[in-house]
């Protein structure tokens, strides 16, 4: 079975004809470690979906130092949804940490899907929920959890991240210092 | 016109009579400034929209403080999504700053309405992406932004917060000490 079709039914049901349809609307690209995917101030009409790799997605402040917003491995989507959905430039870069496989959407074809099929509606919605179900976990992770708890909090939840990233992004990402984990770690 | 329906409307079109089929499906209630909406260790099957009043979620950590994940104001849609979703008890509080009146639906009423109306599944889908959108951007700001940019960044987005809640809850939702935020305003 295509491994995007796995992954579409996990929530809702497909016939042959219909996941043909649906991955006709997809393109694959092949992207190299270091390359980026999306970078600031672009516009943003593409959503990714990770086939093989690892990538990162974050902003620069104005000092030049580095925030990760988001991790994506295989299965997971990725783009910069306010610049997608609200058609503003984008103010995140997304590159990849390791070669990566990806097949991507564009906007318009999304929404027509959605649009034709009520379950790829559903489908979508269901990722968006679950998406932002763990934002918000984030966002109260880093409201109340100590630099330890945040740390195993991730490596419970996310265990594949923790190994296939480097120590200075997972404090990245936790939004404590390098040396802190490093302490602990 | 009802304010659920011209606030529905604002994302997808609705007959009289699909207006009126969802409406039955929404039962109000009234709660008094204090009272609480959702504790913490309850199942919750019920998401509230806001028609009046204003309201807090908040989480308690393990030394008693409180870090509030959310306000909501008239127009807002407002549950704990994670127990809501996933059926998993709450791990928040959300209580009311100021009398409030509110309409809710039940989990499995939505579910019903989302499957029986493409459009409706479609209204909550923009919403739930909405949310996403703003919970990323607070992850972000609690990443990258210095109390003080933190706290300008929330007087523009939400004004009417700002002058509807206590400068100790606005401390709490930012992240930053009460003493930090005197310091600045």
């Amino acid at each position: 079975m295509h491994p995007l079709r796995r992954h579409i039914e996990e929530v809702i049901s497909l016939e042959d004809a219909e996941f043909d349809h649906v991955l006709n609307h997809f393109t694959p690209i092949k992207k190299r470690k270091h390359q980026y995917l999306i970078q600031e101030g672009e516009l943003i009409n593409k959503e990714y979906w990770v086939v093989k790799g690892c990538l990162r997605a974050y902003v620069l402040d104005e000092s030049g130092r580095e925030h990760i917003i988001q991790f994506a491995l295989e299965d997971w989507w990725v783009t910069d949804y306010q610049a997608f959905e609200k058609e503003v430039t984008s103010q995140i870069y997304i590159d990849c940490l390791e070669d990566c496989e990806l097949l991507y959407i564009t906007k318009s074809d999304r929404e027509k899907l959605s649009q034709e099929f009520h379950k790829m509606e559903r489908f979508w919605a269901k990722k968006t929920k679950f998406g932002y179900i763990a934002s918000q976990n984030r966002v109260l992770s880093l409201l109340k959890n100590t630099a330890k708890e945040r740390y195993e909090l991730m490596s419970a939840q996310y265990p594949n991240i923790i190994q296939r990233v480097s120590k200075k992004m997972i404090a990245s990402y936790l939004g404590v210092s390098r040396e802190t984990l490093s302490r602990l770690y």
